[in-house]
């Protein structure tokens, strides 16, 4: 199976040139102004991107799919959940593996990957989630690494379930370390967390509206500070889920400053939303309740500086998607209360045309930073690249033909994932992915999906980064 | 001419594969991995780039090349200069063109063009120096932008010769401003620097040595604090030369997290010397006087996490050519002092070296931020990307085929720089520039300069970065 | 003459006590809960304080009496000023002396001297400006000295007319390095400021709302970074007078960190109005033009925690009264424009019972951290220690008497400033000073002012604060 | 029992003046110039403090007297520990009442209390530490604050032992804001050391330099910033003890910019020791074994720069006496290690003639800073102030007559402190304290004990400092 993709305009982090690519299997093979008429080259398909242009598949580091939350569950599954990350042009998903406390690392890891394994659509990974620590981890960990998982992820919030003891914090760090691993972290004071939680319960302030009070930014900046710290002390490369704000930014810049190597992600929500959001009457706030909690405009702000500057050097998801009816619900007042919303926006699927419609449109950045963001930086940050995250001879046929011209709106009728709301509707867009390829298949044509259940596979990723 | 290297690997600040790339003229046209056994190419020269890697050309965002100082000039021309360059793996230059205060803007830049034109063996640009403002200067600088050139350089210190008031500073930054253009800037407190000259002469201390106590850390971030204020306030984007130290990196800090939009170069002596060298006895501490001065140890570990987390984006060499004898000897004591000596270390030709010896060789940085330290940044920051600072279809041929097995020590009989001594005498290094290319002309093989005089070219930027 | 003062509750910046004070002539000679039963002293005048605080007399670091200003003058005597200081409790006011800089410093010294000396109802002191400098200045600054003038000034703001250059600051700071004085500076960037104003103006935007966005907080940082790295390098100790901004205080926060002796002044009508009263309709907004302007209240609860927690040390007014008809209205659109009007607010009067009623009687303060605001800090800051600024035997007899439990409304009836209007009118407060001495002198009497013009007397000043 | 102290040169905070004080039981009654030659009086004892210093009773607030530690016992008693402090001057002792997790918090205090009650010879109060939290704990906190306790105190470090859980410490704080309590806090971050601790051992790094290394600046600062992040939260007042060097102190200044109320102490071995005092060999270096370490001398200078400018306002000892004989030498290698070596070192005779010879005869620090760090500052946080901290009429007559011009060196023979070296050996010294007074009894004359052991009583403290 052939593929050529003429006259595209290729734009990776650091290119922009037209000029012919040339698909054979899984793989691109050749790049060339000329391939066509010098070559005559029998192609299987021949895709014209005249007027288009061609980035590198997209790479979401950042996802839910798998997600037991209090009885229920996140609504997609790789089926849904893959479909729509390949419409928005992602072809790489990074999926959060979450263990509780209690469970074996290994059989969770095995339990997480066999939800995608013959489903996804598109290439996946994992970050290993380690939930405790003790005498037999670094074994599993091993094993897990050997299957190409080479980052962790800790959790300083969510104690007890999900949170890690600093004792653990600090093991985990070490190991990482020693094996060359990444270890990714979500930064929020659990105990505090707890605390102004009962408070404003107490206090009758039911809504989630309150939810973004019960995580302020100074506890959300104090788990960064914390996080560096362990990192500071072991050496251990690490890296911050969802940052949310300044002072969360700014807790990290004189770590950096003095060497430790620790990078920062951001996630769209946080960047075309703010707390006026979980604000809407009716309850309706609560579609909008995530953690960190979208702040104000302020930091919206800021953080669209940061990933102009480099400061911050992703822009992630942190999709997580439940139901308004029956899921988010739950925590629904005067019964019941914001501390029992599950947390998350769908949004894996529109990410790269809401970074590109506000941020390449409006001239916040340019169109390399944007490759960097939404696919280039994750790609060296997870041991992915070169073979993902850049487009090269030898690397996988993951492209996305971009049409620019294109003007839309976002609606529940466009919405691919699996839940009964969509987050972003009334967004006006601009740009759309025409044609997005997984590894040479064809998987998006015309804006609709004609890819492949099964076709995706688990990335075998570098340790270092 | 056609031009055919075959089988390297080919790394740019975000690719890293193995391929042939075929260069018609001045231009690559095809990369492949196959060319050569399915298209029967017939090139002019075929060069076999096995185990080896190869670099974009690399490009030198800050040297001195026709440069006055006290009734005598820098030793190198275009003609050494540029061979130096080439040597070393650089193909492009950009010149600081640096008026005094009562020269007309564009006979200047006539007149530092006129030495590069026609002599100059790689491609060049200027830094088009803003020594004073009246009312004339928005329409010199429209001409001269005419002519490609897209940046400015002012000098905050070299008060009443070169430097500016802050009032000339206002105009200069407002035009960048609407004519899109960079303002690069030599920061360091012109008042402070001379009333502390006074004062080491005055007290006797007049050796080489007392050159970096007239310059502190304070007096370098209270201008980049200065000229940080003057981007924010008109909107211009800045770009800092020749940092030096930790406190300047940290002044600027705070206005990017704002927003503001500066970007920091570091000069290759800063990373490899410290404040001892200067202290060296019988006056040869001067062969190591520039300015800013090089600082103590700490300074340098602080450059070098600088630029390996990003927060430094270029790695320059603010080259500037003297003889010991008869130049730098015009500030020997006792008749003389230090504020007689020419400032600037001759150092284009070593850049690359040492930053691959230093940096990637021992671990610090790795190979792609080699590229963007060296070529990528700089092409993108003055206007040359995707043209230059990368390998790409369509792109120049700028080639620098590297053999990291080199092993070996820089001597006063490799320098190729016009001076009589070779400042990193002694350094041992660990790679080399086997092969150069300049826009397809092979200017370098087998690391001995075969290139021409005058084939290099004035590069037209855009504007904007 | 005697004076007894019984039954006070005397407060200073570390005592809390009741007890009588005896003072003798301008001295106070006793303090003791029992003079009178056990001693039978005859005094000559007995002031029952039973209830009320006494506290040392206030003392106003920062005013303007005399004050040349396009052509006219502020309206102040010390007439008129001395008598509304004392009102207010105000005993010593510290006058900036502020020739242009074409004026012999010492014909300055004594012009300025002679509108206070036979005038004067409390006494007073100058802070003496040094607009330029040269061979001749340290003489002159020697003789000043030596009339007890023991603190500079100097202007970074208003260039050509008050400021001085860097090389003439830098030299005013060696010399009082030299001669251990204090330099106060009012830090702004002068060409910023001269540059935003001719773009404002130049685009229509002329009335009193636009002196704000002229000179930006950024402006006044930039002073202040400026003025400090000066003190930096030459060892000298300053003092910022009328900090307006957070981003001024956390300029000067790392200087000080690393040792810089500097210290920061802020004025009362930052602490109570914020940017919209600039903004008023009708030109009334120009009541409330001064330099650096009042910010938005965020600012404004900024500096309550900067006075509250010691990081600000002194609440002085920059007293500087100004007609609206006539004066301020020189400014007024369209005929002419915010430029031109007289910087400046009527204050010297209320500082005291503005601080009380906004701080102590809020919470903010306590009423030692009050004392030391309005009095105690400045006298050991300004040489006048401890005969001026606590309550001590053998100190001057300067005492407030104030009564905590009146409330009241500042109207223009109160106005004993010699404007046309009365910038805090409506303005509630708490407490007042019912009585109060100067030098043993019975000043205010029920509030009403029964002192003596020409009573006061030049305070001859300790150096080295 | 009347005692007149004549002629002395009062200095408090902000006082200096010549006078005679009277005393008559406990209590000041009298400050007078004059009192001798007007009104005869007849004391039972006069003291002639001509051309001496008169200071307020010094206040130490940071000292463990009686403190269990692995089997033993810090050495010092009431018995010697108040003879120690008051022949050095310092008339009131605040001792950390250091319960263990599973002690009673009431019966604590009473045990903690038994031990001075009866035989202390100089005041005394406790800070209660909080080592668990439980429903009952407010109740008992309530119980202790009713005797006059109203400051509390929590560990960081020392998990599972004394320090709190993030929970505890958030319950902590919130009862500390409701009932107006300083909250004060040993901050290091507990897991980070035992890891670090861990490592090193296992390294077999054993002897005391290593306690260093154990407890690196980055752990003390991430406990700083730790703790300012839950005093933000709940709005309770902070106190951060032994601040040993630049980096919390720079953790703790941002909270503070933003308004949190965090006071910061420094001890007396930091201002005149470094990190090389634990590097003496033959184990010596256990003496000056202490947590947070003695750091660097980079730090040193820095802590004297902060107390200088008031950014730590308080020098206090935490003095903790254990003998290097039996049981320093727990600690020693090869058949033991480092982490078993009773911190602490015996400080609290020494304090304020090291400040005062360090500091003022040094020219680092004036007079009346002095009296403020070693004396007012502590009685106003810890809510003593003004019947301690000051010398006024009706504050106790706690007083130190205090010869400026003695000259001498610390020697074992000088040594009151019950342990068997003498920290500070071979220290110059200048100043002495010639007379102390506590709350009217001569404790000390001509620099020997003559006081009376259970003279000191346990004096009330006021909430809200
Ligand atoms: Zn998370
Ligand atoms: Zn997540
Ligand atoms: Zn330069
Ligand atoms: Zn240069
Ligand atoms: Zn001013
Ligand atoms: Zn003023
Ligand atoms: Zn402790
Ligand atoms: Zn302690």
């Amino acid at each position: 199976m052939t593929l050529l993709i003429k006259n595209g305009r290729i734009i990776t982090a650091d290119q922009d040139y037209l000029a012919d690519i040339l698909v054979e299997g899984e793989t691109i093979t050749q790049i060339d102004t000329l391939i066509e008429p010098r070559n005559e080259i029998e192609a299987d398909e021949i895709i014209d991107a005249s007027g288009k242009y061609v980035f590198p598949g997209f790479i979401d580091p950042h996802v839910h799919i798998y997600l037991p939350f209090m009885g229920t569950y996140a609504k997609d599954t790789y089926d849904s959940g893959s479909r729509a990350a390949l419409l928005g042009g992602t072809t790489t998903l990074i999926e959060m593996c979450c263990p509780s406390r209690d469970e074996d690392l290994v059989e969770a890891y095995e339990l997480w990957k066999s939800k995608a394994v013959g489903i996804s659509a598109c290439d996946f990974s994992f970050h290993m989630g380690i939930s405790h620590f003790d005498e037999d981890t670094p074994e599993q960990i091993n094993r897990i690494v050997d299957d190409g998982i080479t980052s962790l992820k800790v959790f300083l919030a969510y104690k007890g379930a999900l949170g890690v003891t600093d004792d653990e914090l600090y093991q985990t760090c070490k190991v990482a370390k020693e094996l060359n691993l990444v270890v990714t972290a979500h930064c929020e004071n659990a105990d505090l967390v707890a605390q102004l939680q009962n408070e404003l319960v107490a206090a009758g302030k039911l809504g989630p509206e309150f939810h973004e009070p019960s995580r302020p930014v100074t506890v959300e900046a104090s788990g960064v500070h914390h996080f560096c710290t362990f990192l500071e002390m072991t050496g251990a490369s690490g890296y911050i889920v969802h940052t949310s704000c300044r002072d969360a930014v700014e807790a990290a810049m004189p770590f950096r400053a003095r060497g430790v190597d620790v990078q920062l992600e951001t996630v769209i929500p946080y960047l075309v939303m703010d707390s006026s959001y979980a604000e809407r009457p009716d309850f309706e706030g609560a579609k909008y309740v995530m953690s960190p909690p979208i702040r104000d405009v302020s930091h919206q702000r800021y953080l669209w500086d940061a990933i102009a500057s480099g400061t911050i050097s992703t822009v992630a998801t942190d999709h997580a998607p439940f139901d308004f009816a029956g899921q988010k619900e739950m925590g629904r007042p005067p019964e019941s209360d914001f501390t029992k919303i599950p947390n998350g926006i769908p949004s894996v699927q529109h990410r790269p045309v809401l970074l590109y419609s506000y941020g390449v449109a409006t001239g916040r950045i340019d169109l390399h930073r944007f490759v960097e963001l939404v696919s280039t930086a994750a790609a060296k940050q997870f041991g992915m690249f070169p073979r993902k995250g850049t487009i090269q001879i030898g690397g996988d046929a993951d492209l996305v033909v971009w049409d620019p011209t294109y003007k839309g709106t976002i609606t529940d009728d466009t919405r691919a994932m699996d839940t009964d709301y969509e987050a972003f509707e009334g967004f006006e867009i601009t740009g759309r992915a025409d044609v997005v390829t997984c590894r040479g298949q064809v998987s998006v044509r015309d804006g609709i999906f004609v890819g492949e259940l099964g076709h995706g596979q688990l990335v075998p990723r570098n340790r270092g980064g």
